[in-house]
């Protein structure tokens, strides 16, 4: 099975989920839709709409809710992004610029606010009020999330259990989320939403630390980035935390004076990107990416084999492995 | 009747909307909580509180629920506050430093989308898809009513039809979700429904507009506010609207440029005051005011007569009337 395989078994509710963004964006006021047609044309990877519908159709569902209940994840996904880019005055989301740049922070404020009471709306007409809470559960943890990950900006005790929570509420409840819709939706027993919830999350958490470690150790030429921006953003994750756990205390005391002073010439990355070779801070992060990864799978056992849990089987490594 | 008879009737359903607006505030990031504490506890009127209390007792309704759908409209309305003033860079509100101040924009907009998914999860709790919808639609005409303004700000050849559909979205909206929601609790019947709303609309039309009034033509000791300041943000409100009604052409070309250029300098602004004063602007705008009151207030003939009827006749002349 490869990501094509996967893709293919999904064409035809991805469709229906790419319309379903566009459908809803009926605003009287054509600038909202200019610029939620924008972001939503720029792409993305629709990965949580992915989840969602596979974890449907393993789980027996194959309607047309899981297409709609896709469109709220994207749109309540989107209204964050929106959010966190004003917020960090982001120039590019998904190599164009970003929508903060092009319409300004008003709008781009706004238009989120839009979106999320758009996405509630489409909620309101699905009618499930267990999946009703779930997602405005998930919305509020999100952002309760990203004010702990301000809070603890340049935090150099933060706590690798901080962390986890970090990136639980900002990643890995929203997958989670799609997950445990896709077997509410397909009727299964409690055990087997429970699988599936915890499913989501390990592999959010899974996903978010790849996400990180690519942000130090990528490379640059496939990411499009600059290595280091998170720690230009003063964010510790999981590869600042593998490589203080490694480091001699005279390294850790200079890593901690870089971050507190929030440092990051080049001068002062090239430090901690040495660092980081030295200890073999990839190597040792992906080694929790995989822990993650294989926890998560267990969870997919519970299920008949069929060509839906082989595809969540694979898409689980897939994108952790990903070069991006 | 006076205010404090109408405030002594709704006094339990008041004190247990302070209740469920602390109550609900339980996140574990602290900070949320600081943010939200601070700003419910600076006060505010609960206007829409009051009537969404004072609708359901003159529609049958004394049940805890429109303590809990209150809680939930100020959540919402709290939230684009916060939102508004991150945008405007405001420094105050009501009379306390502003949260975007205080806390940083990055943290109130964020604790803004803590309050939007904090009235949905109980929204959802409450249980009522009719509600439901109608403040969801509310938040998404009150995002897109934001964005109209923005875009029509500093342009001249605003309709009054293009400043009603601002202000009916801003601010109408709600206040008629308010009253509806009373007659819904009360199990009134559909025209009933229907007149209720009309009330909230042409009310909250009324109300916006005196409020725009005030911010040209209110006493700077009463308001606490320098005149002028929606100029100054480019919005053309009432009573520039009728102030170009009235001036001649070459008076207007001057105040086109004037709010073109957005040249709010004092003297501009004393030149605009002064032909307000001339043609007698506040007398029109007030004029129009009292024209969207009582049609408002027709609505509530339809209802039996009764202490709540009369104090929801009383607060319609006294949100309009009072000096702030």
């Amino acid at each position: 099975m490869n990501i094509n395989d996967v893709l293919a078994l999904v064409k035809n509710e991805r469709d229906a989920v790419e319309k379903e963004l566009i459908a809803n964006l009926d605003s009287d006021v054509k600038m909202v839709n200019e610029v939620a047609s924008y972001v939503f044309e720029s792409g993305g990877k629709r990965l949580r709409p992915v989840f969602l519908i596979l974890s449907a159709l393993m789980s027996g569902y194959s309607g047309p809710r899981s297409a709609a209940l896709s469109g709220v994840v994207e749109y309540i996904h989107t209204a964050t992004l929106l959010h966190d880019d004003v917020i960090d005055g982001a120039l590019y989301r998904r190599g164009k610029e970003s929508a903060n740049r092009v319409f300004g922070n008003d709008i781009t404020v706004l238009c989120g606010d839009f979106l999320y009471s758009r996405a509630f709306m489409n909620l309101v007409k699905d009618g499930d009020s267990r999946i009703q809470m779930l997602l405005a559960v998930a919305a509020r943890t999100m952002s309760e999330g990203e004010v702990f990950q301000l809070i603890k900006t340049a935090d150099v005790k933060i706590s690798f259990d901080d962390y986890i929570r970090i990136i639980i509420s900002k990643t890995a409840v929203m997958f989670s989320a799609c997950c445990e819709i896709g077997a509410i939706l397909g009727g299964q027993p409690a055990e087997k939403q429970t699988a599936m919830k915890n499913f989501g999350t390990t592999l959010g958490i899974a996903f978010q630390m790849a996400d990180d470690i690519l942000d130090y150790l990528g490379d640059p030429e496939k990411t499009g980035k600059k290595p280091g921006t998170d720690l230009n953003e003063g964010k510790i994750t999981l590869p600042v935390i593998k490589l203080m756990e490694a480091a001699t205390p005279q390294e850790n005391k200079r890593i901690r004076d870089i971050i507190v002073d929030e440092k990051a010439t080049d001068e002062n990355l090239n430090y901690i990107l040495g660092l980081m070779n030295r200890y073999d801070v990839k190597k040792r992060s992906e080694a929790v990416v995989d822990e993650y990864i294989s926890e998560a799978k267990k969870n997919l056992e519970m299920f008949e084999p069929s060509q839906y849990r082989d595809a969540l089987d694979f898409l689980a490594d897939y994108m952790v492995a990903r070069e991006k």
